[in-house]
């Protein structure tokens, strides 16, 4: 066994699998722990792990309130400093992907490394998929090269992520991190896959969605649907697929076996962005997606709608719609702690 | 004294310290080794130390023939993979910059760690330059985000680096590797600045160039040449700065004092990128640079001329100019290893 993995007693009660950003259709990753879990997994647990490229908090952190450049732009500036989304659990074990490009094993009782792993030159920015003996990763940029800017330039056409490094999604055995198969992909691969009946569902920065058999990388699927994968990470449910991706905002529905796009649909006013950045949710035959919409200038501020709607699962037809409110763009972190005020 | 540090005796025969790219405006880093260095020095040493990102050599790479996407792009992908440049040595240590975005200094003559940083969320490029009791390393990236590239559709205009990360001069204490002071840029600052003065001279992916205090970081002249900095490194010779630029290609000599462009001088048929991942050598009141240049097609092969072209240091006035023979496109590494046929 590798060095801090948990004991029998101390798997217990865990999940034995993770299929999906957030653990389910759902996106609900609570789950129930049990009376025979151990104590320490019923009562909580407290402990702090430094990624490789931590940050001390003690010390004074460099940058001011100055970042240089366009408002608009700001957020990817955010995307290298830790973990993007949760972590996962299964069997006693934590696994976390990092935006410093590495993968880590940790033992869920004590924080303590069991393995670490950097398989692929690029940010690592999902949540680890378990099922099996394995574990994958997506891999993935937010950012363009030249040659690419030069095309989008000429053909108003781009994809994100493509020749900046290696992307794709990549399997490591659990227990040990060691590199089992890669699946590169043309643009990035930001979204974390979903796994089921065998395969991986994931979307990419050049707009295309792919199954990848789970045993050993292989492709059995593709599918451009055009625009620019985010953070929307694919959903599997009653054998579909469904995805938003930005620029230009959509859902898709796929058959999970063919591939074909069964139907898409959008939100009226969604900027380019918002509905790429958020997963759709799935459960009773419903789609749930949320977006930020129709940005105008309000007292001289940038204001959006927050909308969310419900769509059936089967057609796309729009079941109901609600906002949520208007109010000012998101904050950013911008070169400081998000919570600095 | 932090761990690891060498003894007295082991810091004899050393350069006190490293003020350009490969040590000086020749650019030649060999350096003298006294007779009273000690032995291990005279006689060499070897070790081995591994990297935050370091892929074991007996590990089997992923990465198959097949890289996808424009060719011209290819290169950008080869920008992660470890270090860039050389290393410094100076009193018995071993400085060096990753793209893994740490800064180590190692032992000389044992290779352990003394120290490693990662000020900023980005590749670090750039041979460090010691002086004083600091380390300055620069920050930069390859890559271009969505708004530039919006940006360069509606204008031809773009700068690298920009909200890409933060991007600038650091300056460690070189003895704890402890942040001292940073130096924000626009574009990323991929180039290893020059120290002389008592400042640092860089260039940047927004075409500007910079003096900066050592002491304290702050700006002392700011030029805006245009073009984008690869990584042709700006050398100080003669109270003058001499730096390359890419897109469009230019060599440019700078007042080190004031910042005022003095002269500047291109090479015919320089492809774009050509001169500007190449340093300028200044000696003898002559720079001399080199380049790729006019591109084309011969028997189904992309070729290049090699031009090597000798300027006036003090009017840029061409001197002579010698073609090396033309030649395929220098080869890139494509997902390999270089040295794998």
């Amino acid at each position: 066994m590798p060095q801090n993995a948990p004991s029998a007693a101390n798997r217990a009660g865990f999940p034995h699998e993770w299929t999906s950003v957030y653990a389910n259709a759902r996106h609900n990753a609570a789950f129930p722990v049990s009376h025979d879990a151990p104590a320490w997994l019923r009562q909580g647990v407290g402990w702090n792990y430094a990624e490789a490229r931590a940050w001390p908090l003690s010390d004074k952190l460099p940058f001011g309130d100055k970042v240089y450049g366009e408002r608009e732009a700001l957020p990817v500036q955010t995307q290298f400093m830790g973990n993007a989304l949760g972590v996962t659990a299964v069997d006693g074990v934590i696994y976390a992907e990092s935006d410093d490009m590495f993968a880590y094993a940790l033992n869920a009782r004590t924080g303590q490394l069991i393995w670490r792993a950097s398989p692929l030159q690029n940010n690592l920015m999902g949540d680890p998929v378990v099922a099996g003996n394995s574990v994958y990763l997506s891999a993935g940029s937010v950012s363009f090269n030249f040659a690419h800017v030069i095309k989008y330039a000429k053909t108003g056409k781009t994809s994100r992520g493509e020749d900046e490094s290696f992307n794709g999604v990549v399997s490591l055995n659990k227990n040990t991190g060691k590199f089992q198969w890669l699946f590169l992909t043309q643009g990035e691969a930001m979204p974390t896959p979903a796994y089921a009946y065998g395969a991986l569902f994931v979307s990419t920065g050049a707009g295309n969605v792919f199954a990848i058999d789970a045993s050993n990388g292989r492709k059995i699927w593709e599918t451009h649907v055009g625009g620019i994968a985010n953070m929307s990470d694919p959903v599997v449910y009653k054998g579909r697929v469904y995805l938003s991706m930005s620029v230009v905002p959509y859902v898709y529905c796929l058959d999970a076996k063919t591939g074909k796009v069964l139907w898409k649909q959008t939100i009226k006013g969604a900027v380019n962005t918002g509905m790429g950045d958020v997963a759709p949710v799935v459960d009773n035959g419903i789609v749930v997606q949320d977006t930020v919409a129709d940005k105008r200038v309000h007292d001289g501020h940038k204001t959006v709608d927050t909308i969310i709607e419900a769509m059936s699962a089967k057609t796309g037809k729009i079941l109901w719609k609600a906002n949520m409110g208007r109010g000012p763009l998101p904050p950013r972190l911008q070169g400081r702690h998000a919570d600095d005020p």
